[in-house]
């Protein structure tokens, strides 16, 4: 029979993106043993994350919940719980992650239109207003944070266009949420999910999703049941409301470290932690510049939770990351999709947003691009 | 603005249908710092997971993950890979959970045929024959360990039965794999998901999934896609499959954890756990009858890892249960569904599977009832 070791796994710089380095305070919480899922202290925890998750969406919106999954069961939820089949949708896509929404949308019967702009760039509200004008949709997608590309869809404006054709906005915020603002209430966003493991630098294994009171009246509308029942928000309401009736056993212990990777981003600040993620990019950019490299995305719609810079010619970008990985223990990323073998994607996200790892990477990537 | 505490949670023994409680070397295992989902450590890991759940489940089937959810995100999976619109399925529903495999099929257009059993009782496979004859169906769905119930299947001539019709075995093991034989390969199950917070006694948030060869055929045969994206097995091959092929990031705490628990089963080997958890729960069975108390299942198909035993007249359930846990922070449960208010439900299931808590929790119980 096959023997197994103690887990023995070197750590890592967590620059890629994500999931992203975990504070010791949020290990020690995950490592709490668990409760029961019922338990009067596991329900004051639910609570707790529920007021944090508003916190960090900035938002009051009833609906306020982790999914029990990682952020692509998030995305899953937005979708599944919206659309019907032959339900119009309008997808931005702009990146593999849109791209991704496209996909989950037609399994579930939407009649999807695509409106498209190179990885890299972003929409404009007259483009969706353009688009809408053409056909109408139920529901409007687009990605906040485009991990695939580093480019951040600016929201401002965006849900007058959506809700004056009458649709729902619903936007991924994966690789945003905590790391720059979100704003849920502000931007008036109706449906919004996201991932612990990136700028929230809890594990990977919970998704956070809001909705708000428009969108649930869209859920109450249906006519169809849910097909997933796993995701199903009617039957999730009823666990994490007043009623705690059971539905299915949370994670416990992943709650318990999102509580506190929440509670840590409350003890600094929304605003601190925003500035602290945008001087740290700040600082990558200017270094990475100086050393001769571009940014794939124009500085005024970069994401600086995850960099997209161009390798240089003549470069094996694989192997600059093998060694990263090798002799520095650095994990970045290479590029994804239309962007794959064209970019590095480097994280600074949550906790890995230290201007520390900067100066590492930026030294180690000088060493390793010299020879 | 609200301020939150440190986690300050009492721990309690957990004695209730799960989660159970977590050995500390598990929790250790989870407390790791986590390294990227494709990092080539932890693909070493995804590979040493899964080839540990092959030994819990006795199979060689190569397709077999854990599922990034919880147990019912297990069940979600096994439903909507192998069942397309109009699809003909049996489901023996005997408890609550066969109920919600009904509920979930349907959900993706199963044509549902059920056969029933007083909860407390199992089917024997002369009772699947004979709705086979009647009416044949794709997919024969089952549950293995009756949760709600605390009555155990056998499996034994079940899929010669299921598999002469043409049909694929689907089994519930969430409550009984690691505490008692699934042995799937004997026993040619086909789909079978179980969750990690019961006899695995790892934390709640993955649902191991195996899925045999004739299983997979079926699944290539569809002519829709998997309705459901995130748990779609296609594209899950891809990732945990040779290729590595991003499609989610994997909880990789979490899969530190199971690691960890199913080395823990590995290392008291698999008779030897089976035993412990017969011996415990024969223990708790005399305690018990001793105390004039009798269990709600027939010894015969009496499930060790969760014993339903009738609340003796006159005694309010509720009131001892909240006795047990502020008195003595010991976790049992209700009854669900049909035996609501008439039976307690006591689990003994991995880690929680000790003589002493048997010992605790039949004197604190003599306690409660002498009031």
């Amino acid at each position: 029979m096959t023997t197994y070791s103690d887990l023995n796994i070197t750590p890592r710089t967590l620059m890629g993106p994500g999931p992203s380095d975990v504070a010791p305070r949020v290990l020690r919480a995950l490592a709490h043993p668990p409760v029961g899922h019922l338990d009067p202290q596991f329900v004051k925890v639910m609570d707790e994350v529920q007021e944090l998750l508003r916190f960090i969406f900035e938002t009051t919106n009833e609906m306020t919940i982790p999914i029990s999954g990682t952020g692509s069961a998030g995305m899953e939820a937005a979708v599944a719980n919206f659309i019907e089949t032959g339900d119009p949708v309008l997808i931005c896509i702009n990146g593999y992650f849109g791209m991704r929404i496209a996909e989950m949308a037609e399994r579930y019967g939407a009649e999807v239109t695509r409106i498209e702009k190179p990885w890299g760039e972003v929409f404009a509200p007259e483009d969706v207003d353009a688009a809408l004008r053409r056909r109408s949709a139920k529901i409007v997608a687009m990605v906040h944070g485009e991990t695939s590309t580093g480019a951040m869809q600016p929201l401002d404006g965006m849900a007058e266009v959506v809700h004056g054709h009458g649709g729902l906005l619903l936007v991924d915020t994966v690789a945003s949420l905590g790391g720059v603002p979100v704003s849920v209430d502000r931007h008036a966003l109706d449906i919004v999910y996201s991932g612990s493991q990136k700028a929230l630098s809890a594990p990977p294994g919970l998704a956070p999703l809001t909705v708000s009171p428009r969108a649930l009246e869209a859920l109450k509308r249906r006519e169809s049941k849910v097909a997933n029942w796993y995701l199903d928000l009617n039957l999730l309401a009823n666990y994490w409301g007043p009623a705690r009736m059971y539905h299915h056993t949370a994670p416990i212990n992943m709650n318990y470290a999102l509580r506190e990777a929440l509670r840590l981003a409350q003890e600094e600040g929304l605003e601190a932690g925003f500035a602290r993620h945008r001087a740290n990019a700040e600082f990558l950019w200017a270094g990475l510049e100086e050393m001769g490299m571009q940014m794939h995305v124009a500085h005024e719609v970069r994401l600086p939770t995850l960099t997209t810079v161009r390798v240089p010619d003549g470069v094996d970008e694989a192997a600059v990351r093998s060694r990263l990985m090798n002799e520095f223990n650095l994990e970045i990323a290479g590029g994804l999709g239309a962007l794959k073998g064209q970019v590095w994607r480097v994280g600074l996200m949550g906790y890995s947003s230290q201007h520390r790892n900067v100066t590492l990477f930026l030294g180690a990537l000088r060493e390793v691009l010299a020879g």
